[in-house]
């Protein structure tokens, strides 16, 4: 078939489903989404079930633009827009662009924009012709938010023709019958570090992540081998989270060719190019050869195309991409894959926490379908049972107060994302609640911008703390005790002579940052504690100090730690063995097959076995460099 | 490292272990062979001990050759060596080649040319220079051998250009450290059919056979998926042994582009040539597209580099091939890799008998190392216990008595390389003891020309019949009541019609060829008998006939067989259950893992869980298109 019969056999079937009365002018594909383009976008929004129905039986997502001059002038859509809009929603901005006849409108409350079901937006369009879009203005300051959405507006004319070109691509007829399904393994095989993954068809290629290996900077993963290669053939990019062991070398792919899309959420999408930034920084600072520029982070950016949870979304002409919660972090999805038109269902775990925490809901287990699953398996031993969250926080609360009484500070080292923005929440509870004195708590590092990213995206929290958020003085994360360490080496030395307080800084291992300061600040004092409350990975300092030593060099200086050290777990984003096993025991459908991944040799050999034998489900335990065939 | 530097390095490396009084002008890698160019070659050949000395010091196999130049003439050359070889040798042909200084000998008895330990060559070289090849004369013509020979001949000039290319590829250093390797299934999973491998190393990757599937004629081996492609970029191809399950689309690879070298033993290089072009003679009849021309089957014998049984050779960098009798058919072998310099080594079985055949001598099973294996599994089935020979042997006779008894004919489907020839010696050895009636045997199809084969690398048989097939009134193959069908129809019919006598007529399987028409001319009669004596695929009409159906259409011809039809097993190619077991309880080392394959879903199952559960060997049963890492 011809892309010609295509996109007239398209125009037609839509011209089919559409009522008569109606004009379709001309239909096209970006990216996953069906474009409607119409002289009557007006009368379109005056059927509030129409898109609905037109999604359900063409089986995509569609949007409705109008035809160029058909959209009322910018001037009359401005005053249409203030006048439609209840104020409370706080527009900050807007944004025309007439070649798409879109508006962007950036509001403090975005929900009144939109109106119930839509009713707001489908209220302007049917006034003025132009189609909105509507998105949040973060509650707390986000350069990364306000950068990406710069430089996507920038981008956007070479945007819709690389949509159009993967709409293109991916809308069409499978060339080959699917009468089997791949997956090779590139990486966090029998370890715990660059996440990678192949998934292969007889059409399709697709990545999935691509990360690095904390604490063994030259082990990435094995991209050069010919199941991944060239990778200017890979036909899509899927990534679950935006941790650096899942994106780090992301853009790697970008510097070797690939020009294709990457699906993520748009949180994700945020986060890992905050994250990728500061990895060429750690990389420049460390004296390491960055192994791309920013200007690849950017391209990466550039092609990612956001998907929501819970979207079907066509990826290829044969895979249908569902991303769903994993309550790991913010944005953090499982990958649910439907592969050949009911071939085959295959779910990416990515990393997932099974209980709701403070920040998030629990994973999702429930799929229409899941013969075969790729599972982490990060607390996959048999012991790896983690301390009962409520008990952790208590714990934490105790270590405070009784440094605090020693007149001493708690040194946090913490992941900029996640972790930081979960002890956040426990530490503004504890002080509102007097369960700890209210001191200063000091963010240094990234921790302050991630968790603006968070609150740039409430609708990634969990139920109660989204509400909090869109509340201005319900916020937790605005609370006055949060400071930002903004006056570099001067501030950290001032703070650290000072009185009692608490410091959250990245890295979380101890792998560089300045957490590196702080350590050599505050270490050597013995009224002072540092406290882990994240898994130490092998090879960081992170896990060294805690394993007892305490004669340790930091970028150059040897000191002595003379301070207290403890270790609280429970705040880990990963579900420990007891989560794991429940996931899987509760997921619907249970899958046939398990490949468990994503944790040492011993975390993924038992936690294989003990699937195998309590619930009768084919495991596997692949080495890197493996390829499984399904079904 | 620069080739300019290899190369210099190796002069002078071979110059340190030459002794000082001999030349060495030159040396040259052509494919795995060391060659060194001397203007003393009559002084290298004085010294015994030289080369093997050479061989070991250097690890690869060594070559002497006379500077262009520095032998005598062709006419002092022609007659000393017809001084030196005793008439007995019976010499049929030389052939000289100055550019090279190489004199390829054809004789009757090679033996008595090569002499004592290569006594008789040496005192060649020593006299004229000229360095001598020594080929035999088949005691049976066969125009395969002598087209193969004189197309190599032609293309002498070419061949050395490869030769020097391979030799530059192979002897390089590895470019990476070799950390793993890996095995990707092509085909021949779980089915037996399409036997293809892929085995990777950071730096290598081999393609291991490359069959069709008999009976599904479109289920070619995945060779499209990335593991594979682009096939330019294979770097070695290994025949395991001729049978077209495991050679036919090995032309096609030279059709899409592969342009390197076939690693195997000469008589299967012969018979693959023979076979492959039958197998585009049957697809043509069949109206079937061949999927490839006689031209790609002359290109994969031009690219073909012999090994003998026990050598080592370089095929990469970083692997070794030796080949070992397999014990299956002529030439056929189990490939051994030894890769990167001790790291690890894997076996292919490829087609395996264990016990000694009237043929060949059994599989060898020892090996140096062998940490992992791919075993085939054709009889792998807890009940695939195979009659004894004797017992076979005696209820064939019986069969044919009492079909002469009653005036019938004895037809028996044959596959033309192996089966028939184990028959052959059955019948010859019945009638000389009068066991049968001496009545004669026809051979129809390729029997004749593939016998012919044999009889050219007697080396390659069982010890015994070796020095049978070397006088000719012993030579079994030769026995007067052999008769070919040269005649056509018309033959066919006048047989049909005549004495009772025995066809052996290929296809083994009834899949096509002359076995068609002997089974319309006889089958309807019920005096004939239709004797089968190989394994019958799922598919084929041999395995519907034996399954009981007597009402079939030969080529468009209905009819109903009213003959007696009768199988006897026991003259596989194929080690039985019991064979396979035996092979692996004896093998020498023991191998830590093995892959089951080349046997349908039952026979893998079931042989990998005895193997596993007898000798607590880590076993596999994979599908096509896995990959398996190892260590």
């Amino acid at each position: 078939m011809s892309d010609d019969t295509t996109h007239s056999d398209l125009h037609e079937r839509v011209r089919d489903e559409v009522p008569s009365h109606l004009d379709v002018t001309d239909v096209q594909f970006e990216g996953p989404d069906l474009v409607i383009y119409t002289e009557t976008a007006q009368k379109f929004a005056e059927d509030s079930d129409l898109l609905g129905q037109l999604a359900r039986s063409l089986r995509k997502r569609v949007t409705i633009r109008p035809v160029s001059g058909t959209h009322s002038s910018i001037e009359e859509a401005e005053q249409v827009i203030h006048d439609v809009v209840p104020d409370e929603a706080t527009i900050r901005d807007l944004e025309f662009h007439p070649t798409t006849g879109e508006v962007l409108i950036e509001a403090e409350k975005p929900g009144l924009v939109i109106g119930q079901r839509g009713s707001t937006i489908r209220e302007i369009t049917k006034n003025v012709g132009w189609h909105p879009e509507v998105v949040r203005t973060p509650p707390m300051e986000s350069s990364t938010v306000e950068n990406v959405r710069n430089y996507l507006t920038q981008e956007r004319a070479e945007r819709r023709d690389f949509l159009a070109d993967v709409g293109q691509q991916i809308h069409g007829s499978p060339e080959k019958d699917v009468d089997w399904i791949r997956v090779t393994t590139l990486g966090c095989c029998r370890e715990v570090g660059r996440a990678s993954f192949v998934l292969h068809t007889p059409n399709t290629r697709v990545l999935i992540d691509c990360g690095d290996k904390p604490g063994a900077e030259g082990e990435v993963p094995y991209l050069h081998v010919p199941e991944a290669m060239p990778l200017t053939e890979i036909d899509a990019v899927v990534l679950t989270h935006a941790h650096l062991d899942h994106s780090a070398l992301l853009p790697l792919l970008f510097k070797y060719g690939y020009d294709g899309p990457i699906y993520t959420t748009e949180p994700t999408r945020d986060l890992m190019g905050l994250l990728q930034l500061d990895y060429l920084d750690v990389a420049s600072k460390e004296g390491r050869t960055p192994p791309y520029s920013s200007e690849q982070v950017r391209q990466a950016i550039k092609r990612t195309i956001p998907v929501e949870y819970g979207d079907v979304t066509d990826i290829a002409p044969d895979i249908k991409l569902t991303m769903h919660n994993a309550g790991h972090i913010l944005g953090s999805a499982t990958a649910h894959f439907h592969v050949g038109d009911g071939f085959y269902n295959l779910v990416f775990s990515g990393d997932i926490h099974h209980e709701p925490t403070r920040l998030f809901n629990g994973a999702v287990n429930n799929f229409p379908r899941a013969e075969a699953m790729v599972l982490e398996s990060t607390y996959g031993r048999q012991n790896d049972y983690q301390t009962d969250t409520e008990k952790s926080e208590a714990r934490v609360r105790q270590i405070i107060r009784e440094t605090y009484d020693r007149d001493g500070t708690v040194v946090i080292p913490a992941f900029a994302v996640g972790r930081s923005q979960e002890l956040m929440l426990v530490l503004e509870e504890a002080m509102r609640e007097d369960e700890i004195p209210t001191m200063p708590i000091y963010l240094d590092g990234m921790i302050r911008e991630a968790t603006a990213i968070h609150t740039a995206y409430p609708e990634y929290l969990r139920d109660g703390l989204r509400q909090r958020i869109l509340h201005e003085d319900e916020n937790p994360f605005i609370a006055d005790q949060f400071q930002q360490v903004d006056g570099g080496q001067p501030m950290r030395e001032e703070i650290a002579s000072g009185e009692p307080s608490i410091i959250l800084s990245t890295s979380g291992m101890v792998t560089g940052g300045p957490i590196m300061s702080w350590i050599e600040l505050l270490g050597p004092d013995s009224e002072n504690t540092l406290l882990f409350v994240g898994y130490q990975a092998e090879g960081t300092l992170g896990r060294r100090i805690e394993s007892g030593r305490t004669d340790v060099t930091l970028e150059g200086t040897h000191l002595t730690l003379h301070c207290r050290i403890e270790s609280v777990s429970g705040f880990s984003g990963h579900a420990d063995r007891e989560g794991l096993e429940q996931y899987v025991e509760e997921m619907n459908p249970r899958p046939e097959r398990i490949l468990c991944v994503h944790g040492d040799e011993q975390a993924t050999d038992q936690l294989s076995s003990a699937l195998y034998q309590k619930h009768n489900i084919r495991t596997h335990q692949p080495k890197n460099l493996e390829t499984f065939r399904f079904p």
